[in-house]
């Protein structure tokens, strides 16, 4: 029973048009705009449901298996057997709902995923953040991954560039996956800048790209611990943020041995942790 | 066993010091800098762990209060018997656990939570957005509150003027209320941008200023559907963002009849829903 006034959002939308009032000092227009869809993705595991997040429709079965990756329940693209869209009884795709069906032992996924949760549920029960509590036993990134400082300017004009749905919205995060020479892989535009994050992993995995000891994550905006605790599970040695990293960011960057570079804007940048992969002794980037 | 590369942040800090090196062009330099902290906040509720959030430390127990009226677990004011920082067997304070004991029935509030979990994990079941089917039955926010458009403007030059920690770590999400003049209640900064609104929302029922149906809650960033949630939870009629909105919040707003203002910016903004509580028909703020 929605109300009248709700409007529709196409399925697997990644925008929608809405006419909307412009108020410009003393000026008020009735005008169009797009906004940037944000809707809910059930997750089905063997069948049963996992989990719900809200993202933005578009490359939901790499959303799914970046997030497993990162939880921890599959380890590569060989772990997944089936990863598509529900279908209802009469065979209709449901838009919001992925089903995932593992190979092997179904049991041990369950109870590595419960884990899991529990160890993240647990982490604040000491008073005191243990970073090695939260992660679940994982070692620092060893990589020997190295880039001239020219780079991240490129990456940031790169990252700019490569956002269609920002444009029309200005409500979208991006990831961007690069190579060590500033290449693009791949860019994932989402409400959610983790799922960007996991729909960039996710990618990589399924098509066989794995691993990503030789790549550099940028994502727009800030570097959250959830945003380093992904690419630490996907062992990505390098990460840049357009904005500020918080506290706990930078602690598991040091204790991942993750590069992790914000504020990059322009010509400019901060290096919080692992500056030893950003040197004037790599070539800089043609 | 923390790598000892790792800095301590000291207990309760909202921001924690931190040398960093700076690349400006071609000039690199080693210079001091402030990070927003992060921290995981454990809720436990009769004893139990309920859940962890990650959020910024400083007014946990509004920040506390506010997620439980928001996930409807309590009412009012009048619900809550105690919440306090946890305390070792020694007498300790823990910096992050909060203990809540509720009054009346516990089992009440536990089948209330479990309840309002279920009814969040299973939206997208039936593969189409239900905004009914998240929010548990809430009618429309009922409020004649009408304000000028130019009120906003000045909203936004308060939220930025009442900053602190934004100023110097650059990380910060803000949130705060206002009353229909345009005078600032309270404002709370987070890493998180819905924990800023639970510190709001928190420090008004702790404060006994509920009801909220003659505020404006305004937020730094964009407006998701998680935050006008918490909107529609508190009763709150007018939100205003300084970016875009989702497609879910303009369409939670239209359901909840939110008056919602998006890219307020300047002497700029939009109006996505409930444009009736916007006209000059109400003197402007002196």
């Amino acid at each position: 029973m929605t109300p009248e006034c709700v409007f529709e959002v196409p399925p697997g939308a990644a925008a929608v048009p809405l006419s909307i009032l412009k108020v410009r000092d003393d000026a008020v227009i009735a005008a169009p705009d797009h906004l940037a869809v944000e809707e809910p993705l059930e997750i089905r595991l063997g069948g049963m449901a996992f989990t719900v997040t809200m993202r933005t429709p578009g490359h939901d079965e790499d959303l799914v298996a970046g997030l497993l990756h990162g939880e921890g329940v599959i380890r590569g693209a060989d772990s997944l057997d089936v990863i598509a869209r529900y279908r209802g009884p009469g065979g209709e795709p449901h838009a919001n709902v992925i089903n995932v069906l593992l190979k092997g032992n179904l049991h041990v996924a369950r109870e590595r995923l419960r884990r899991s949760l529990i160890s993240s549920s647990a982490c604040g029960v000491c008073g005191k953040v243990s970073i090695e509590a939260i992660r679940t036993g994982s070692a620092p990134v060893a990589s020997a991954a190295a880039v001239s400082p020219a780079l991240f300017p490129r990456l940031a004009a790169a990252l700019a560039a490569a956002q269609p749905t920002f444009e029309r919205t200005g409500g979208l995060h991006a990831a961007a996956l690069f190579d060590l020479a500033g290449r693009l892989f791949v860019l994932r535009e989402d409400v959610g800048r983790h799922n960007a994050v996991d729909k960039v992993v996710g990618h990589m995995l399924r098509v066989g790209s794995f691993p990503l000891d030789d790549c550099i994550l940028m994502v727009s905006g800030r570097a959250s611990f959830e945003i380093m605790q992904k690419a630490w599970s996907a062992r990505i040695p390098i990460v840049a943020a357009v904005s500020a990293p918080s506290s706990m960011a930078v602690q598991l960057a040091l204790a991942a041995d993750i590069t992790l570079v914000g504020f990059l804007r322009g010509g400019s940048f901060n290096v919080y942790a692992g500056a030893h992969r950003v040197t004037t002794a790599v070539p800089e980037p043609v």
